[in-house]
């Protein structure tokens, strides 16, 4: 019994809607990550913290307590200013893809580490090991040694940063905390942070297919993480962005890798373009590197020779093929008129049931499972065209994929106009 | 992956402040007495119960899921009615030593269920093991034959009854989630709708020295019981009684049965026989028992005669000489006046730190230690006179409990009324 602070007397805090100490947040962190504080006992704390909420400073003492449950990372040697970028996640997200290499031969150097997927959503390195050869696993030297030579790096993100972070998100994962603002921000910022980005730009979804499917919550959520970001002195910039619908003509994993590489070769759909480009900007004037317009280097190649040395650098064979699903089916348009909504939640449903994604953390993944789009909420379709076609390796999937389809889009008269991609900035 | 709900279903849609459905009741009970659904998992839905409530229709369905989770007892083969009581707990509340066989003795039978003691308020079988041979735990058989023989039984609750609300009381501990009106009032109400009894008074507590501060409170919780005993066909009244100074003049284990005794022979301090008879009466009058004045029962000897009865059937001698602490400290008036204020929940924290409590489950309690008042509120008192006796065994927790008690009385000018007992009552 040599504790400072008795677990339940936090609890209780929190519960009577009394801010936290540091004193009692540092404790409870660290006792958390040592086993004192127990899982149920954090648990009634982060239920608390969800309907009680938390002010700034007990936010950003949280995350730094985080942060000093684990290593630091240190990119102080390198000879370029470093930029990051954080998507809460979306459905057909692959922006990371050809963004990363993108601001990389624009000069700033990308340390990208990310997670893998679990439900509608899909992961970053899901989507890179479709790629024959690729690793997503480095040593810190091995990262660090690439950020200098290639410029840009995506891998997975160690067991040392900011361990109470791992333990406390898969507590929240089965006890319905996960939507805690305090606590979404803190667990990503923390790793940002303790990573040792320069700068950083957050691409905070908005719609079903996100994690906030309301604009006002999502808007406080990105100045909660800006304002965490500014205290630890790391330049950081939100931009809101809309989820509403997929981002791009594809979700899937083997299908988004090629996506990108349209992208990074001077095509792609619109929407993946704009995106790229917008936070590539974003990206290089918060880590204050004065280049030409990234628009240009995806034209002219340089984004592309990045992305093949970064692909190689892990092992992977940017000129390989990708893998391919083995079945696929065709769902047609059943109307015609203008395509006015195409539900992202719905269509990340069926990819994920097709394959493309995992319900548990220890399930495997089909590289080639997935959705390819033909039609974007306003494009004009004509009845019995098709509209998307379904890709798995197992069959049986085509039938549970259908029924998350039902409803997933209308199609109307006239031209509805799409959406703007970028709702808001908050800096 | 047979379970009919998911947990974290469930969870979220009580912190959505969404009504759980019967179903949904009666399986996260179940799955949280099997073991499906984790600590962790109760114990976030037990914060957002506390933080969001429940409706009526939740909190009967929830106590009705705790007393199936186990067996229910019968007392229907008793020739007399059955009464019994239950009281929120309190400092220096002995009133059960001389109720039950009070009301035995006018004529209903009285199970009393009862538990130990945990932090400032005593448990009754605490108390009574302070009875030289004096046994708490009995059969369910032994229990029914007492029952039947001398009318009055006190004992320890079987793990039979509501194993649901033994490992849920056992968590709230620990997380921060007892004060959860609709909880508590389940916890209490499945064990007593199990145990079998006809009739019910609840004698919940208001004060400092209570588990409710204040009566806003206490009287929610007392209509809530009232209305679960009244749907499960339990005839239920609730007495709110005042706790903001001890009852009686001891607090601590044999102390109170010395004083339980006093009040048995007709004596005794006149809070605790005010309580005791008017307690008896609603107890009679719920049973339907059509007795003479109980008040009567204490003087002419019939109550002490069934006590005797009781102690020597569960094994104890209630001749034998109580056990005495080791050493004892004497607390001075510091002024000259009327003692206005003696604070229950601080007396209760010096017996506890004498030894008369427990910190832990396992712990042991010490018989002979407590605190012994020798004036209180509305007596008149004079600077210099014993005030206090403090009683252990081990004579180096005086300092402690004496810390306790700082600023815990007031002696004031005039005679400032006492509150009166009986604050309010509920049926």
């Amino acid at each position: 019994m040599s504790e400072a602070f008795d677990a339940v007397d936090v609890i209780r805090a929190k519960r009577d809607r009394q801010p936290l100490s540091d004193e009692q947040i540092d404790w409870v962190i660290d006792a958390y990550t040592r086993g004192a504080v127990a899982d149920e006992q954090m648990s009634s704390l982060a239920m608390a913290v969800l309907l009680n909420g938390m002010e700034r400073r007990e936010i950003a003492r949280w995350t730094a307590a985080m942060i000093a449950s684990g290593e630091r990372m240190d990119f102080s040697s390198l000879s370029r200013p470093t930029a990051d970028k954080h998507s809460t996640g979306g459905v057909g997200d692959k922006i990371t893809l050809p963004l990363a290499p993108l601001v990389a031969a624009c000069g700033a150097a990308v340390p990208q580490l990310s997670g893998r997927g679990l439900g509608h959503t899909g992961g970053t390195l899901d989507k890179l090991e479709s790629i024959p050869g690729w690793q997503a696993t480095l040593s810190n030297d091995a990262m660090l040694a690439q950020l200098d030579d290639v410029g840009a790096v995506i891998c997975a993100a160690g067991d040392g940063l900011a361990p109470a972070d791992k333990k406390l998100y898969a507590l929240r994962d089965v006890t319905g905390t996960v939507e805690a603002i305090p606590l979404i921000a803190s667990s990503i910022m923390s790793k940002k942070i303790a990573e040792g980005t320069g700068s950083l730009v957050l691409d905070v979804k908005v719609g079903s297919g996100a994690f906030m499917k309301d604009a006002e919550q999502a808007a406080e959520l990105a100045r909660t993480m800006v304002a965490l970001g500014t205290d630890a002195g790391v330049k950081t910039v939100a931009l809101l962005t809309d989820m509403s619908t997929p981002l791009g003509l594809t979700a899937g994993n083997a299908l988004e890798v090629r996506e990108s590489v349209e992208v990074l070769a001077g095509g792609g759909p619109a929407d993946v373009v704009e995106l790229t480009v917008t936070l590539a900007r974003e990206m290089l004037a918060a880590a204050g590197v004065d280049s030409d317009d990234p628009a240009d280097a995806l034209k002219d190649g340089r984004a592309m020779d990045v992305w093949k040395r970064m692909i190689r650098a892990q092992g992977g064979d940017p000129d390989a093929e990708l893998p391919v699903a083995k079945e696929t089916q065709v769902v047609e348009a059943d109307a015609d008129g203008t395509l006015t909504r195409l539900d992202a939640l719905q269509v990340g449903v069926a990819a994920w049931r097709l394959g493309a994604g995992r319900a548990r953390k220890e399930d495997p993944v089909q590289a080639g499972a997935g959705v390819e789009m033909h039609a974007k909420p306003g494009d004009v379709v004509r009845k019995g065209q098709p509209l998307l076609t379904l890709h798995t390796d197992t069959p049986e999937k085509f039938a549970r994929a259908q029924e998350s389809l039902a409803g997933a889009w209308t199609i109307g008269e006239g031209g509805a106009g799409r959406t703007p991609l970028v709702i808001d900035r908050v800096d």
